[in-house]
Parts: structure tokens; C-alpha cells; sequence
């Protein structure tokens, strides 16, 4: 029997929702405008990519998914909040996001900006709250300080600036790089290896399991490139378009549809390369990079 | 001799200042602007009371204050982060700050924005990269989660949503209390603990060093609503009156100068009282103490 990805993936998505519904603060409390406005970016139908794949990783090496979950769902709130902040007017002024009207549009921005804050610090408090097994707060202080890299000015941030930087500028490919590995692909590369520090891998399983984050996520974001030209409005639940409307540099704009999806293949080709010196059964890994190279949503 | 709380302060300043030197990615890589934005604001003439505080305590308990330089900066980079957002023009849309201009009419709202959140996840990095004496990583993750309930939506996040609420209305005695202990209290609390934590404080020593703090932030908070009202401009390096100018509501606005200042009084005799229960030289904490009640900016 073939491994069902979109089964697999459809199963850990309840999972990491589940967890998220404990993790958020509940509504009823005082300022509740706040806890609805996180909860409200938090439920707003995310595919949860980032947590499936620590998810996976835990899973892959042997280790306990459940008591995983804190460590999987905390780069969920990172990506959660950079949306909130990146969608701001400030930023990129969207109005929608996967079909509903963005975080600002409906608390305002002052409460945008503070939801977005407040879902940073509490996907740190998340983690450090993260039940480790004896001896295992040592790996629980690496995979936060992975976290603050792969989110802070080394990663996602730093992305974010630059790709702000490059609006309505011709970026060439070397810049496109650095953009989406940090801007994406930090968050990702996170998340994998802090599902491999969770499950205890040692240095050999980590490197591995960087390049094939590294491929993977770059992969992911070209497909996203293609998806803003060639993709569904509905099945995206947001304009296609909307990098051209934004005047932003991609490798469609750069390399054309056919290259940029022979990048996908290759690099996805190269993530499953990375995952074979791994003494590990590693299909699950194997079918998300697939899933994702021809993904439509 | 009596002890000189203002060239204590002075020198404990200067070591927090080459710490946060060192710990502020330097100008110089890409993106530049990110990494400046954020040294301006960090370097742009704060008092560093919340990392002197920790350093006091530190001190107090007879633990080492080079060492604990890391866990003191965290909360100067969250106070840093909160500054910048909360000038924002969607926030509070303040142009001067500590008498210079802030950060976004320097760099623009988007890098402003960023700006904050690299310096907020910075705050966890530093902080998760403190090398602690053997058997201290469980200290360690306590004072992450320590710093993540003042820093976030239950401490200042809350109290940031709270003071944005109550702008144009009037709050009683109960919610200025709620977002004074919030906003500023809550991070006050959590630097102080910090300390605590660091320096292997006992449950009790904990629970006094607390109700010291979350005196003493509440009289510091009182303190700079009288220097709203009374203090000089140039001492303050903002205008006096932003209060009013923003139409919130103080303690001084429900009670008065005279009240005022008598519950700054008040707040610190019992600061002082909560010491009284440790079995160590408190005289830096309480001088401290009295210093802030009667400071002039």
C-alpha cells in the first residue's frame, strides 16, 4: 500500500489544531479584542505546513508526537504573526488572506501590530513550557535558541526587510535566494531540525535533515512563485497576481513558468537525496516533498 | 559610608551598554538598515533600569553579574521592541522620543515594525544562549517563561492593548491599576524574578523579591505620571503633558499631585517592607527603591 500524504497530512493538521485551540489564550478575558484577534489569524485555515513537518520529523526518528506538539505548533505562531505584520497597510496593505478579510481589517492596526507581538512572545513561552523528557532541557534550549534564529533578523526577519527592500526592483537571482531562504525557508529549516533536536538526532541526522529543509523550502517557495501566476483564486484564497499588483521580483518573472518548475523538480530531487544517508524509514518525508512540488493551494 | 545609588547605577549602565553592543548584530551586513534601525533604538539613551534591576538582584543574592549579562539585556530589548511599536503612527504616533526623533520617522513604519520584532526574538535568542553553571538549563527555561508571561499577552502586550483601549475614555482606579501593573509592571517583575532565578533564588526569596517589584513598578509607573505634570522637558526628552495630549487617563488625572505622589510614597515603604524577609545585604534594592520615587526623568 502506497503512503496516503494528503490522509497524513489532513490527520496532523487536527492534531496541530487541536493543541493551538489549548495553546491560545481563550476568549472572556480581559482585553478579549486581543485573544480574538490572535485566535482569529490562528483559525483562519492555514494548512499548518510548518508543524506537519516537526510532526514528521518526530515521527520519522521515533519520537513521541503528542508530547512533540508545543515544539510543532510554535513556528505555526511565528508564521502566524509575521502575516498579521506583513499584511499591515505599513507593509504589504492586503485586504484578504486565504478568503477573509486580513487581521487589521477587522481589529484595526494598532491591535494588528500587538496581536502579531503577542503571538511572537507566546510562541516562545509555548516552547519553553514543553515537557521534556529527563536530561532534555539542554535540546529544549537549542531548539529555542533555533527558533529565534530561523524567525529573528538571521532569518524570516532579515527576509521580510530585504523583500521589502526589492519592491518595484529588479532583484536578480542571488538576491531572490537569499529572500526566500530567509523569508520562508528559515521558518522551515526550523522546523525540521527542531522536530530532529525534539526526537534527539545526532549531528549527522541534523545535517541531513538541514539540506533537505533547505531544498525543500526553497522548492516550496518557487512553487509559489508559479502557483501566484498559474494558481485558483478559490483553491488559494487570495488574488493570483498578487506579487505582479506588488511589483516584486520572482522566478517566474525571472526564469518563466517552464524553468522555475524544473527548479522545483530539481531541488525537490535533491531533498530526497539528502534524506538517504538517514537510518531511518523516511517515506513520510519523502511523500511531503512530493506533495508539496505539485501542490495547488 | 552611605551607598551612591546614582554612581551605582552609572557604572552598572555602562556594563549593560557593552553587553547590548555585543549582542546587537552589527551594521555592516545585509539587510544594514534592519540592523541599524535597531541600534538606534537600542542605543538611543535608555536608563536600563530593568536590566540594572536584574543585575541588583543578581548581586544581592551573591551571583555573578558578568554572567548574568545576557539574562539582564532581554528585557531591555523587549522594552526597546515596545517603544518602537508602540511610537508607531497606528499606536500612539509619537515623533520624539528620549529627545530624538523616533524610529519610524527615521526608517519608515515598515522597518519600524521589523525593527521590533527582531528585537523582541532577539530577546529569546540572548537569552536562550546564556551559559549557565551546571544543572542551571532548568533555571534557564524558568526564566524564559518568565519572560515571556511579563513580556506578553497576560503582562505587557496586555496592558499596551488595555492603555489603547481606555485612550479618549475615562478609567477608574481598578484599570489604571490593571494596565499600569501590566504595561510596565509586568516586565519590571519579570526583570527583577530573572535575577531571582539566575542567581538560584529560593521559592520565598522569589515570592519577596515579587512583591518588591511589583511595588516598586507600580511607584515608578505613578512617579512618571507626576513627571507628565511636572517634569522638565529637557530632563524627560519628551514633552511633558503627552498624557494629556493623549487623552489618558493617570493617576494624577483621578487623584491628583498631591494624592499622587503620597501613593509613590506608600508603594515604596512597602517595596522596602517586602525586603525585610531576606537573608541578604538588601541595601542596593532598597536604595534603588528610593531613588526611583523621587528621579526627575
Amino acid at each position: 500500500m502506497t503512503f496516503d500524504c494528503r490522509e497524513y497530512m489532513k490527520t496532523r493538521a487536527q492534531l496541530v489544531e487541536q493543541a493551538l485551540e489549548r495553546y491560545l489564550p481563550a476568549s472572556g478575558q480581559y482585553p478579549d479584542i486581543l485573544f480574538e484577534s490572535m485566535r482569529y489569524s490562528v483559525f483562519a485555515g492555514g494548512k499548518r505546513l510548518r508543524p506537519i513537518l516537526t510532526l514528521a520529523v518526530i515521527e520519522t526518528l521515533g519520537g513521541d508526537i503528542h508530547d512533540g506538539l508545543p515544539v510543532a505548533c510554535a513556528t505555526e505562531l511565528i508564521h502566524t504573526y509575521s502575516l498579521i505584520h506583513d499584511d499591515l497597510p505599513a507593509m504589504d496593505n492586503d485586504d484578504f488572506r486565504r478568503g477573509k478579510p486580513t487581521n487589521h481589517k477587522i481589529y484595526g492596526d494598532a491591535i494588528a501590530i500587538l496581536a502579531g507581538d503577542g503571538l511572537l512572545t507566546l510562541a516562545f513561552q509555548v516552547l519553553a513550557e514543553t515537557k521534556m523528557p529527563a536530561g532534555g532541557e539542554t535540546r529544549l534550549l537549542q531548539i529555542i535558541r533555533e527558533l529565534a534564529y530561523g524567525a529573528g533578523v538571521y532569518g524570516m526577519v532579515g527576509g521580510q526587510v530585504a523583500d521589502l527592500l526589492h519592491e518595484g526592483k529588479k532583484a536578480d537571482e542571488n538576491m531572490l535566494a537569499f529572500i526566500h531562504k530567509h523569508k520562508t525557508g528559515a521558518l522551515i529549516h526550523a522546523a525540521v531540525r527542531m522536530g530532529g533536536l525534539f526526537a534527539g538526532a545526532t549531528e549527522e541526522t541534523l545535517s541531513a535533515l538541514s539540506r533537505y529543509a533547505w531544498r525543500m523550502g526553497l522548492a516550496f517557495q518557487i512553487r509559489d512563485d508559479i502557483l501566484d501566476i498559474v494558481g485558483d483564486t478559490e483553491k488559494l484564497g487570495k488574488k493570483v497576481g498578487s506579487d505582479l499588483a506588488h511589483d516584486k521580483s520572482t522566478y517566474v518573472s525571472l526564469f518563466g513558468l517552464s524553468e522555475s518548475q524544473q527548479k522545483v523538480n530539481q531541488l525537490t530531487d535533491e531533498a530526497h537525496e539528502a534524506l538517504k544517508t538517514l537510518p531511518y524509514d523516511t517515506t513520510i518525508l519523502h511523500s511531503i516533498a512530493d506533495y508539496l512540488m505539485g501542490r495547488e493551494s
